[in-house]
């Protein structure tokens, strides 16, 4: 229980850069390396500084408890990541949205004395099926009366019902988990779906943005486990919270983007979080732990590892971690997820068309929002662009870019075609995360594998969106899931 | 096109221990480290000293090349292992198995004036169903006549048409490929066998040792494309020739345990193969590459990887490796596999109950062998431990060998309850393995990801068993793939 080390990798005095932390060592590493004793110590050490190691770190530190976090970017926030734009407003170009049930983001959000707005707006959502016909309707979805699309609500009826009998706790423990996780999300749809043709459209439309994958990458008793988990204790999941904006999880931004939170965070922590830290090795021992890093070794009485699982099982670890752990986690892949902006000088279509949110069967970007600052200015248009459209443009960044602002065009004007700025944030291409926004599990994985997902490795806990169970894959599932690995070593100091 | 540098890791002379080369190093590493010079060279790097590796590496330096092979591990062999038994005979820890068709093993095991036996007997096979009930059969498959097997022929001639119509060369471009594709095996048997459930057995019982996994792991075009490699340019695949002993993949085994393949290739290759080498960074440049390893760097002009796809993407590469080939080897998982031994004086029921070869649904180890040395003495049996048994018992050592030894006996005699020796060889906690035998594929991801399959990274090409067309997984495909990644870089050369 010694005090936070305050000779750590940030002794020489953090400055901020677009509101980051930046450890002194970045303007002259060399003189901090000699200045930086050998091995510094800290109760816990946590490895990632993401929404799950920062919440981690508070829930120790409150707790009167030494920790250092390490993170291996030169940027806390994990896969949420602020866009400054030349009039001094943000955009967020990793996780941005909240509502209603994330009761620890928004506990997190209120602690740190920020606020959100709403992010949706009074006007009509477009439309487009795989005829490339274009229709509007408001509320969650496309609903019968848009052309193509019969019967969705018995569909979504059906999956809630089976949710519902889901343990959000142990989804692997229910009575039916072999069936559906043995098969893929779509032949499960194309057996049971009304319409399976338009369906199987749709479930790959959300699909693209929340897995940043295919329906037939999907083990069918995963999407029901996270649907379960769309609430809280005193919700149940349904898929109407997790797909909608207002009420749903898509309700609200925070103002001055979402990374703020995890900026704010570690702001609070101080030197206890160590930019430019990537984790090499960790060496476990009868008593202590030792956590090799670029930026120096650190000693201390546990660990908790805050990283996408597949990273977690790249770290060497002496001794090996257990094949059925590593197992588990080499098969916890991430999605291939981009997200791309197009910036105009005002949201001109919010006058004409009237439209804030567009779907697109087959899209580049499938799913698309206004997503402009709640300064008003400039206009923002945001489109998913994951699962089949990202592996079919991941070659070919010209006609992703015609294609996406083709889309914008087809559903927000033709205006949209010549945007003042346009930017691209790959997360496969961040080498700290390899994927957005969720490791995804194939059929087999939920059964054979995650009944270890947070079995401790010695003295190493586990964090991370992928470990939680209400809110799995956001925002909200990586803070309780530090909350929760922080508990576990709680009780054991 | 220089001389092969003679001044490697090896310079000091190599040993041989259990005939497998150690470099002089091991016995003084800091000598060694002082003698070395900074940075060697070679025309090719290639990593790994799997079959795959030392078949490029044949390749090149037959054309007349110089070239640099790195192994992590203090062996060579990668997925084929041998075990000496006290009398000095071996057996296989690892891949053991080939037969016709498979062109390129043979005629490796012929070039290195090796040879063949006979890997099964003229005995009876013993087949245990789900309801513990168990019948003898001889040849390929309990047939109609055993407990509880109906019309599996119907089955199996489906799968063979079925896999006729896959290009073995390019599965993803079959018109059907999305159909089989986005199903998980487990749901098309299920949808499609005659008697589903006593298919959906034997089909896991299989698979446990073929991929290490269950039928609900593995894409339905993965599976097919497989059985289309079960044959060559002469001869289309079936799966009577995958799963058959005599005639078929499982026809001999090689005098001298399989590694001796690749330890005899290695002594042609002299000191060119580098063992201790696991490589952590590849830097590629505009006209040439460097691999650093814990023994030393080497600068070349092309580099082979030759280790399972998944570790491949562990590397530290620079510039990072682009996310579509990265995001493909993330989703090649290995399977969970264990082989399981037990030694006894003498192979007792080859006379009573005079079996050699045992199924058993739901086994500890659900594929049984005869597995004694072709010395005959002593008497060994071989179990494979995949899948779903090898999870259940990861954390259970004394009920797996009670389990293994329960299901030896119950095939093979209650001598068997007492063995002489038991031994297990876990692949997957080999650190330069991390599974066996092979990398099998989800739903969704051949046709997403693997017509990425070899793609050249800059200066890098891939070898490796799983990028191979026939006998994908197997020793044969792992000769190969080194034999085509070799071809490529001579043509560039």
């Amino acid at each position: 229980m010694s005090s936070v080390s305050r000779r750590g990798f940030l002794a020489g005095g953090a400055a901020t850069a677009g509101g980051v932390l930046v450890p002194a060592a970045a303007a002259s590493s060399a003189s901090a390396k000699k200045r930086a004793p050998k091995k510094r110590t800290a109760d816990v050490i946590v490895v990632g500084a993401g929404l799950a190691g920062l919440s981690a770190a508070r829930s120790l530190v409150a707790a009167g408890h030494s920790v250092a976090v390490l993170e291996a970017r030169d940027r806390v926030g994990g896969r949420t990541l602020n866009h400054k734009l030349p009039n001094g407003t943000v955009v967020e170009t990793g996780g941005e949205f909240v509502g209603p049930t994330q009761d620890k983001v928004l506990a997190l959000i209120s602690e740190l004395g920020l606020s959100t707005f709403n992010a949706y707006l009074n006007l009509k959502s477009a439309y487009t099926n795989g005829q490339n016909q274009t229709s509007y309707y408001t509320g969650d979805l496309p609903s019968a009366g848009a052309t193509g699309i019969v019967d969705l609500a018995v569909l979504v009826t059906e999956l809630d019902n089976l949710a519902a009998q889901v343990p959000v706790e142990a989804p692997w423990s229910w009575s039916e988990a072999a069936t559906y996780d043995y098969e893929t999300t779509d032949s499960w749809v194309r057996a049971n779906a009304p319409d399976p043709d338009t369906a199987i459209d749709l479930v790959n439309l959300f699909f693209d943005s929340a897995y940043g994958g295919i329906a037939a990458e999907v083990s069918m008793l995963y999407v029901l486990a996270q649907i379960a988990g769309f609430g809280d204790a005193n919700n149940v999941g349904t898929i109407e919270r997790g797909i909608s904006s207002q009420g749903g999880a898509q309700n609200s931004r925070i103002t001055g983007g979402s990374q703020i939170i995890s900026i704010r965070a570690a702001q609070h922590l101080g030197n206890r979080v160590v930019l430019n830290a990537p984790v090499q090795r960790i060496e476990q021992g009868a008593r202590s732990v030792e956590v090799y890093s670029h930026a120096g070794t650190w000693k201390g009485k546990y660990v908790i590892v805050a990283t996408p699982p597949q990273l977690a099982a790249e770290i060497s670890w002496t001794p090996l971690m257990p094949p059925l752990l590593d197992a588990m986690r080499r098969r916890m892949t991430l999605g291939t997820l981009m997200k791309i902006h197009a910036v105009y000088e005002t949201p001109f279509w919010r006058e004409d068309p009237g439209v804030w949110m567009a779907l697109k069967v087959g899209g580049v970007v499938p799913e698309m929002f206004d997503n402009t600052p709640p300064e008003g200015t400039p206009g923002v248009l945001m489109g998913f662009h994951g699962g089949h459209s990202w592996r079919q443009y991941a070659n070919n960044p010209a006609g992703r870019r015609a294609g996406a602002l083709a889309d914008f065009a087809q559903a927000f004007g033709e205006r949209c075609l010549n945007p003042i700025d346009y930017f691209e944030q790959d997360w496969t291409s961040e080498q700290y995360s390899r994927g957005c926004p969720v490791s995804v599990v194939a059929p087999g994985v939920v059964t054979e594998f995650l009944p270890n997902l947070t079995v401790p490795f010695l003295r190493t806990h586990w964090a991370g969106t992928e470990t939680a169970t209400y809110w799995n894959g956001y925002m909200d599932g990586a803070i309780s899931s530090g909350q929760r690995a922080a508990g576990e070593i709680l009780e054991l100091l």
